[in-house]
């Protein structure tokens, strides 16, 4: 059930080559992934996958060889290529010789509702690196997903896909307008809390819910004035030094790991 | 007492531009750091600072022509580009017109015993963007700065520098073998506190003392073997989820602000 393909200017190969766009990621609703872990993510945790491709040259690992010879029976996306043609679209220094092209999936603000528990909302995050990173952080403290508002990045945009070391899979991703947003949270009420750099409670001093959406802007304005007002509380991480304020991913992470911690003492 | 250089191929243009590579840093002892915030550190942490470069179309910022103007009274480094120049060396989206060359300082283990306090030590870390977040992270954290181990990636990468938003002139920057590293450890009994996936002290439950190293291994492997039997006491990160690790600079972190918050409490 596998296909060879050896030409670089195969349709399919170029196909695969243009997903690091945005525009051929939006119009085809796929995004491509690389690497044994993240694609033995996106089949452990059953992602609509359109092709699977292998370079036998390439790949040593035996989890890996185990995975293509699992597909070779009932998978009909299974494609072999020499290294030449996996070198033109991998994007890893030493490429493990396995890749993807799985199909986008997206989660609307009812699966919040739904799937209470942990979520955050990013209001135009910039950097894809820093937004995987959060959905790396965001699995490791047991959250469900990110909410995108804004101009927020792609979170399938490979560097994000990278840093995200297989969470892209098991966090829901919804993106919506603020307007809605708004409308949705005065019609739900879903505890909402925002992370701010001033004079309110300390993260640590506060007592976060159950169920909630933490709230953080982008890399440089943070929140603004139309997000404050939105949220039930805001916190601050205090800070020293002459640095006067936290990566993106590292202020998520260190609040999302006293909600973890808090919500496991109490357990 | 400025100059002016209006080509692209003068030498000491050639030069900066030259500096993206660590071979040129390494033989120059310098590195190159661009922005107004950047450039200012670098004079208010006083610098050996060997060039400033800026350009009067770009640089928009009222405190950005004060500090230039500041300089062209009595600094014989002040050089004014036009923006094709500047732009052929800024590694920047949206120059802001002002850079400079600034030597490298590095300390020794001794300014480890003399300025006690908090210091990290990263055995083989690879990303630079890492390293910088990290940097930031430890200055906002109170720290002192950061032992480097083995192979680590170099601090005045241009992307350590930017990560570290001006962290990379606050901190102090060690690199030694590990050999020497032991040596001085085992001479000075010098706290210190390894990070480690694995059946050891939850971080949140160590009492840390108020001198310490806290340690971490490269991104890939962790810390190794040799580097645990070093440590007084091992600590681990609590998590949830099917990712199984954090980025290390979250890691890294979670941990710092977990010290911080006790040194707080305790004062």
């Amino acid at each position: 059930m596998k296909r060879q393909i050896t030409s670089l200017s195969n349709p399919l190969i170029k196909e695969i080559r243009k997903l690091r766009n945005k525009k051929e990621r939006d119009s085809s609703g796929t995004f491509f992934v690389e690497g044994i872990r993240a694609v033995g993510e996106a089949l452990r945790t059953q992602q609509k996958i359109e092709t699977i491709v292998y370079c036998p040259e390439l790949l040593e690992s035996d989890f890996g060889n185990h995975l293509v010879s699992e597909m070779s029976n009932d998978f009909e996306g299974l494609i072999e290529v020499p290294s030449d043609v996996f070198e033109s679209f991998s994007l890893k220094e030493g490429p493990q010789g396995l890749a993807a092209v799985v199909r986008q999936a997206w989660s609307s603000l009812d699966d919040v509702t739904r799937d209470r528990g942990v979520w955050m909302a990013l209001e135009s995050i910039q950097d894809p690196g820093n937004l995987g990173t959060i959905l790396r952080s965001l699995d490791a403290a047991g959250g469900k997903g990110v909410i995108l508002l804004g101009q927020s990045t792609d979170p399938h945009h490979p560097s994000a896909v990278r840093a995200s070391t297989g969470a892209i899979f098991t966090q829901k991703l919804i993106r919506v307008e603020l307007t809605s947003f708004k409308e949705w949270k005065l019609e739900t009420g879903y505890p909402l809390i925002g992370t701010y750099c001033g004079d309110v409670n300390p993260y640590r001093d506060y007592n976060y819910p159950q169920d909630l959406i933490l709230m953080m802007g982008s890399e440089q304005k943070g929140l603004q004035e139309e997000h404050l007002t939105l949220c039930d509380a805001l916190v601050t991480i205090p800070m020293n030094g002459s640095v006067d304020s936290l990566n993106v991913s590292v202020a998520a992470s260190i609040v999302l790991f006293e909600i973890y911690y808090q919500k496991e003492r109490e357990a």
